[in-house]
């Protein structure tokens, strides 16, 4: 049995990055690490179910890494139990020009799941104050008044970002969704293991893009901005889990672990019961199939 | 080794529905059959990453079905190893009023899977030409010019609608969606049990609505619709396949095997490769990394 709690990864007073664990030691071996993440997500996908019967609440789960944290296979492993019928993944890339010409919230917004469904989210709203703040001309696409170049682009501008998206999500968040985001936390040394991997791996080579080089030389800047996330916008409705993800199958068992802790906290998430009304019709019923 | 091949069932010929069968008889165990759609599906989990990754098909899943006939939890047990990143089901209810405002067919269409992604439609587009034939009265609702009463609705009007659809299909096929129809066919005695246990099970009563005792007296009248459903609209590009169903193993099985089977007659479906250009700047790429 391995026994850890959503607590020890949870945000909940000011971090600094750089003692964010991105190992986490275990003493069992992988293969009883996979088979807690198997039986923890079974548990989840019965979880879901009820969640979906019950049509009351939303769940929004999402994932923000460096390139090759491993959210992709993290996503596809952690949510195998569930019914595609109750869980859809947005990937969100660059902006489009359609989307360009909403605030940028509004894609997000869009994505949210309805009632009794999970979102997740590979990559989030969080990359408004993430890449564009490490790009910040980026910014200038969003066509926003009063920004005309990037000297209008100060700390009250991110500072209001920031009180933006905390109110985004209090507003879900009071009105049934359930927010859980995990920060998948690799070393640099560890990214240069995947980009390596990709690069010497003739049939992997098609998902290295050079891009990735140049975002790696920029990975204090990034740092920074994560750090400044976590201390701003984790919050009780709304926390952030750092997840040490050096291992795969280990940030795989913790996510699916903390999902679950979380998701059981839910006690008021039962089967709905027919109205009384139809239940005391439900012999007459039989009668008339029986008849049928 | 169960060894079936996807033309059985596929709807090629004018067929009178009370010919095809609900039950596939298999000198297989239930524990083989489960075994076999395990190992299916899997196989399916790997040709959707490479779709994926391919990024020019898209792949539409139709399922159509009497009430009770399986579909939700074939759809849970069918694409169990799709990564979820690849695979959005939608779940079409009664029109909301937003969409009354359009064409029937907006939704189906917003609602179409991207390059590389699947899509599953749990009731389909074709529920325009069934449930709204069986009750012609919603149509008014649509608010279709010149469509003023049910008078209106006449034999040239689901002609028209069968037209619209099968170019509505065609003109996605032709733009690299594949398209694949299953009517999960299950006899009316098997939906009796069904629906019987549903009522009879404390905890399953939710799933009961007394509309299904309704729907289920006008039986003969959907078996028309569903019959001319196959004559019009089953094509080379959009086949049907009619799914003996009163075993949900053996339905589940068939669906996954013919799957499997199309999928893998798209040979040009392949991984693909990094330009040229950027392959011969790999050997520079690594020592950048093996520096850093």
């Amino acid at each position: 049995m391995i026994s850890i709690s959503s607590e020890q990864f949870k945000i909940t007073a000011p971090v600094k990055i750089n003692q964010l664990p991105t190992v986490f030691p275990l003493e069992e071996s992988s293969r009883k690490i996979v088979n807690h993440l198997k039986k923890t997500r079974k548990k989840l996908g019965g979880l879901q179910n009820t969640l979906y019967a019950h049509g009351k609440y939303a769940v929004l789960v999402c994932f923000q890494a460096m390139d090759t944290g491993g959210k992709d296979s993290l996503i596809r492993e952690v949510f195998k139990d569930f019914n595609v019928r109750g869980v859809v993944n947005h990937s969100f890339k660059s902006p489009s020009a359609k989307e360009l010409r909403h605030n940028y919230l509004w894609r997000h917004f869009v994505a949210l799941p309805e009632r009794g469904k999970y979102a997740v989210f590979n990559r989030t709203h969080y990359e408004n104050v993430l890449i564009t703040r490490v790009h910040p001309e980026y910014i200038l696409a969003e066509n926003i008044p009063g920004i005309e170049s990037v000297n209008d682009i100060n700390a009250a501008f991110w500072e209001k970002r920031f009180e933006q998206i905390n109110q985004f999500e209090k507003t879900i968040a009071d009105n049934g969704t359930i927010i859980l985001k995990f920060f998948l936390n690799i070393s640099k040394e560890e990214q240069k293991h995947r980009l390596l991997r990709r690069l010497d791996k003739p049939n992997k080579n098609w998902k290295f893009s050079p891009g990735d080089l140049k975002e790696r030389k920029l990975w204090d800047t990034y740092m920074k901005c994560y750090e400044d996330i976590f201390n701003k916008t984790s919050k009780p409705h709304a926390p952030w889990y750092s997840i040490p993800a050096d291992d795969k199958n280990t940030a795989r068992m913790l996510v699916a672990n903390i999902l679950l802790e979380e998701m059981q906290k839910y006690t008021d998430i039962v089967e709905p019961e027919l109205p009384d009304k139809l239940k005391a019709q439900i012999p007459d019923y039989i009668k008339q199939l029986e008849n049928d």
